[in-house]
């Protein structure tokens, strides 16, 4: 397709579809003359999987540079590809986080207690950690027995998501990325929609069910 | 206490504890004289819940001022406890969201699923058919089956929240509140220490429990 049909099946406006091209986040067409290229459909997801980061997940152009750069390292062995997917899942991990210390007490207390491996390398270890200390500094320390019925929670949710994950590398990659961040919200709101559900019940307002 | 004890105290600095007073996050302290007041714990706490909010989830003087006013209502009656905890909770929603529609077809299809209660007043509503057409855009759609385990998931950290959730009405506010925001990234960083551990015993990386 031309470059024009592109913006129309993929509703990114030229100008943005050009600047994605200038910053190598769009690979591009196959050239077809002094200035004409042809695209293709994995131009029209590439450009849904840039407007999801950047416009849904909030990521920077930097960051979706690292991403699609991981996405395209093709693994070679299932070490290599644990590798990549910590990297890549760790890009969405807030820039502004402090220096990566030797040891994160809370979140070490916290797997120990789950069964879970504690590695200090992974991002999300730092990033819980920081949550745990948030929790209690805002004087809602994240108990014991939150951690266990979290925890649980969390691995139903994470058993679900791996069984989903692409066999072929660099989906796989693409996927855990994209799904870590999208279905992070639509869990944040079934939450929140689980809790009016529940009081409403307990407060025995009318209407719910 | 005096203010200097205030400030070792809660730990947040002199020129900010000013100007939350001013601002009016922070209740003035007992006058003891022209240029002096006295402050107690519950202005210690204030702080902490002030700094959670603002640092911590990342929300703007103008929403924590408007949570704050909230807690301190004091609702007379469960229909009313149940419309100012959803007036607070959905403080936390990004203000960047547009208007309220009349209908989200998603959310609506999800929620009856679940066989949850279904109002499209809900800020959480909004959150949740935004979150699922951020996925769909990015191709990850929310599948039923999908939101059958996160449904089942997040009830039970919700049945937990609830638990704990305090008697007393400001409590409950302010519990309703922080703990949703706070916990929040627990829950993201617990679910991404899942998916590495699992990934580990899938790949049979070494060292992985």
């Amino acid at each position: 397709m031309k470059i024009s049909e592109l913006v129309e099946t993929s509703g990114v406006p030229l100008p943005t579809v050009k600047y994605y091209l200038r910053e190598g986040l769009l690979p591009p067409g196959r050239s077809t003359g002094r200035t004409r290229a042809e695209y293709g459909d994995e131009h029209v997801h590439r450009l849904a999987v840039i407007r999801a980061l950047i416009e849904v997940v909030g990521l920077s152009v930097q960051q979706v540079r690292t991403i699609l750069a991981l996405i395209e390292t093709a693994p070679r062995s299932p070490a290599e590809l644990f590798d990549v997917l910590g990297r890549a899942v760790g890009t969405l991990t807030d820039a502004s986080q402090p220096a990566p210390a030797e040891d994160y007490p809370r979140a070490r207390a916290a797997l120990e207690r789950l069964g879970q491996l504690y590695d200090p390398r992974y991002a999300a270890v730092a990033q819980l950690e920081r949550a745990l200390a948030a929790a209690e500094a805002a004087g809602v320390p994240a108990t014991p027995e939150r951690i266990d019925v979290y925890g649980a929670a969390m691995r139903q949710v994470a058993q679900f998501d791996l069984e989903e994950i692409p066999e072929e590398p660099a989906a796989a990659v693409e996927y855990a990325v994209v799904g870590t961040a999208v279905h992070g919200p639509v869990l944040a709101a079934l939450r929140r929609l689980a809790h009016q559900d529940l009081a409403a019940q307990r407060l025995g307002i009318t209407g719910a069910e």
